[in-house]
């Protein structure tokens, strides 16, 4: 027998018409390319999203047609972020840290039909745009430069725009927006979001068991808008009222602790390169920045070591490490501690909190084995595959990818974790970053989080090397800390090997401490730094291919 | 374009295998009939919920039909509220507070098969079983005491159940369980809920921004489980892994508070007829309990008066005013204190946190007056409408009742409100207890908030009598507060007279400097009681019987 609730379709029409009802005077704060902030209201957001929308149709979009936005986090952003989908089309938000190739491959795959594009970012649009088959260009004039030709201002695509528009009726499972997943490996491969897990998505992050966005939080997408929906916040945000403070394109520590500070912000979002840099810089300038006590860092994209949560609390500043991909809209899981572990010990409190944390209501998670499905015992390993009503069920006109989903339904993540009798998921390793040494495995990610723990180091990326012996052995690129004694040593052309060599064997030894004899890396390079992907993460295929023919002792 | 994510169903399949992988430990306790409290584990409650679903089919129960459920709140009914839908039945909860011949009328318009009875309420089922056509009756043995001939225990049911169990296949929209709205006109009509509203009004629960129900609360339902699914609790609760303390039929103010003690609860909720007694009883012995400093005690299902907000305060304990009906699942909006209200003087807060509250997300919400919506400035009345996806769509089987909706689809909930600029909804009275004054609108229940905040009154309901003049006028009967000197002298026979007199124009003296002069009342009645609907509610349809003969001066 079927229920009698009524039909009431989760779609963004009703996100955006809360924002006007019951949050309209908050504030959407943003910073220009010239560092000067601006700000306006929900209220004036809601007034021209809609007027972007109604705009959109009068250009000519038909529903499911997708917009492409290359820009950085800023009103016309969040305008994007509603109008678009607003008008029956498919927001499609572009990485702008990716190579023109690999944009143009995308824009084409998806079809954009129109871009709107940030006037500083022009350059890098000039060198795509010959790639794509795009009929519409608007530019968002941020510095007041000269438009080129054949380009509309975004302002004058607004004023185009009665005021008198109606929402078309949208039902909750058509596509709001994509984002294409730029894995270290493969073809980019796009996700198509609907309205209905976006919905749901936002009512995920606002539990109090979650991340607890709240009308009382003022926050910072450090996480770009063109990452993974900037996890949900600027529709999070919106529903829930939160104000919401935008970094523009100045994501320099500096300039990011002056804007917590100025604008008293109590939650932020970003992968942890970002963290690593603001850590150092409170770090050198204890006194400097009167941030708000507890505010929340939302640390995900890629894992958070457990010393940088230690550090973080002596500043009275709380990670919360989170867990996603693109294919989970983002929101998988979040190292909140449950009640039983109140009463436990500091040491293990932080070990709980450097997991990646228990799945969100509403995600189902699973680790598989060669044997099938392991125990939730901390310990057997197996690849995490999850469910829900957010994560992603195919990718958009990739039929070869099929392969990402099991015969049953599930989405494999790619991730080796391990499950504890709590419910914490516990990352080893990326698949592809495992080490296999004789046959047995070896965490690349646990020995970088145990050497990041030392002083003297800034960032570690462990990768396996082919071997002769043991088919495959660890190799740990390490950069130093700024300022360490080490690096000192290392900048004196006289003493730099034996201050390095010095260091190594401290580095092993403290390993040896904590791991099996055979997990030790035998070897360790010290670089100026490890090349990265757009979006922040270690990209060691790089790593692996600058060091394929690395001869060992 | 349809997005592609998963299709991922919105059920308490989903609930349930989340309490038993994430929250398997955490307990679940409740009162027995003789006092002892008893406990379990979500891991206990899961392995006899799938149990009572096995053996519901071996039964013979088939998707979609009712099963009603007698029983006040303990283990056995969390049972049924995840057992009944988990087997495809639907949970039909039963008001042990109605009389017999209503009980009758639910269970055979709602078509029950079976029914689930508490042994201690067997004598009320005494008094139905004839009128009604129940085919297996299972008799929970709280007691111990033989069960009637007819009857199968409860755990012999279970004890048929092999472990075995897959769930069928259940949609969302499917339904999950019904409950029967009790007004004091009409007959009962019945809401009938699905698994999709329920898990989103489980959300709903969970947002920081509404009741924030999370892991790390125990909660105390003193609503009843036969009550608008006790707001919920025992879903959300079970979702959310919160602890859950049932006080099974011990509900008067000592039992309460000691449970609230033994058990260190920090969350509560149930009607104000509760928390009078609750706070009389801490006046009273402001030291005989130790409770959970800003303890959250969620009120709801009448209007809380500001002025049991202010005293409980006092205490450490913290009412939040919350609005819902049976036919929203019940939540409808929360009274917490928005952003921009921080800073406004103590007064101010005080008199948002006594109206209805800003609508939940997801609950859509408008003021129409006779020249339709009316504008949100806190003044304008207008009947409250609302919409959402756990708001009934319609009545089972009532097609008289379609009026009950409007022709665009808003759910008309009798209630006529104003809306303030900050989204608050003030409940000015229920359309049918305004009291019309020569053609002008008088809201009793202003009169009656008001009435209460007196030291000397502990109860106050306004009616309207029928005038010769002005068509209707407010008539004030009042309960005194026991101890209180009017009542002390209202007591004494010589000089209760004189001593009501006293305090009647004392009474009409306030009422003066707060209301215009032609709302306060001519007369007041001194009661024992009013009387109260089987969930607590002012019987005023009784009253209005008891008093339509009233002669004015």
């Amino acid at each position: 027998m079927d229920a009698m609730m009524m039909d009431y379709q989760l779609t963004l029409v009703h996100v955006l018409e809360r924002a006007r009802t019951i949050h309209p005077n908050v504030e959407v704060v943003w910073r220009m390319p010239d560092r000067s902030l601006q700000r306006y209201t929900y209220g004036d957001m809601h007034r021209r999203s809609v007027a972007l929308a109604e705009a959109l149709q009068k250009a000519g979009l038909k529903e499911g047609e997708r917009v492409g936005t290359l820009m950085w986090n800023h009103y016309a952003h969040m305008e994007a972020y509603f109008g678009i989908p607003l008008s029956g089309g498919v927001l499609h938000t572009l990485n702008l840290r990716l190579h023109p190739k690999d944009l143009s491959y995308i824009i084409n795959h998806a079809g954009d039909r129109f871009v709107i594009v940030d006037d500083v970012l022009l350059p890098l649009w000039d060198k795509v745009k010959d790639l794509v088959d795009v009929e519409k260009v608007f530019v968002v004039s941020l510095t007041g430069q000269p438009l080129p030709g054949g380009t509309t201002e975004y302002e004058e695509l607004l004023s185009t725009a009665t005021g008198d528009y109606a929402y078309p009726d949208i039902k909750e499972n058509q596509a709001l927006g994509m984002c294409y997943t730029t894995g270290t490996t493969g073809r980019p491969k796009g996700v198509v979001y609907s309205h209905r897990a976006m919905v749901l998505h936002c009512l995920g992050s606002g539990l109090a068991d979650t991340l607890a966005v709240s009308q009382q939080d003022i926050m910072v997408p450090v996480v770009p808008m063109f990452h993974a929906n900037a996890w949900g916040i600027p529709f999070t945000a919106t529903f829930f009222g939160s104000k919401v403070v935008h970094p523009g394109p100045h994501l320099d520590p500096e300039s990011l602790l002056d804007l917590f500070e100025k604008e008293k912000v109590n939650v932020t979002a970003g992968v942890p390169t970002i963290w690593f840099g603001i850590l150092q810089a409170i770090q050198k300038e204890p006194d400097r920045w009167n941030l708000q006590p507890g505010m929340r860092m939302i640390v995900g994209g890629a894992a958070a070591p457990e010393s940088m949560i230690r550090a973080f609390d002596k500043h009275d500043l709380r990670v919360i490490h989170a867990w996603g991909m693109t294919e989970t809209t983002p929101l998988g899981s979040v190292a909140n501690l449950k009640p039983e572990l109140l009463s436990a010990s500091e040491d293990e409190q932080y070990a709980y909190r450097a997991k990646q944390g228990v799945p969100s209501p509403l995600v189902d998670v699973r680790a598989v084995g060669d044997e099938g499905e392991v125990a939730w015992d901390g310990e057997s390993l197996g690849e995490l595959h999850v469910r829900g009503p957010w994560v992603a069920g195919d990718y958009f006109n990739q039929p070869e990818a099929r392969g990402q989903w099991t015969d049953d339904g599930w989405f494999r993540t790619g991730d080796v974790v391990a499950i504890d009798e709590h419910g914490y998921i516990r990352i080893a390793d990326r698949t592809k970053d495992l080490v296999k040494s004789g046959g047995e495995w070896i965490s690349s990610q646990a020995l970088e989080n145990a050497l990041i723990g030392h002083d003297a180091v800034a960032e570690a990326a462990v990768i396996a090397v082919p071997h002769p012996k043991w088919q495959e052995r660890p190799l740990a690129v390490v950069v130093l800390a700024a300022g360490s004694a080490a690096e000192s040593a290392a900048g004196s052309a006289t003493e730099s090997a034996a201050g390095s060599a010095a260091l190594e064997e401290e580095l092993k030894e403290m390993l040896a401490e904590k791991f099996a004899s055979w997990w030790v890396p035998e070897a360790m390079v010290f670089a100026d730094e490890i090349p990265k992907t757009s979006t922040g993460k270690f990209q060691k295929s790089k790593l692996r291919e600058q060091y394929q023919d690395w001869t060992w002792d």
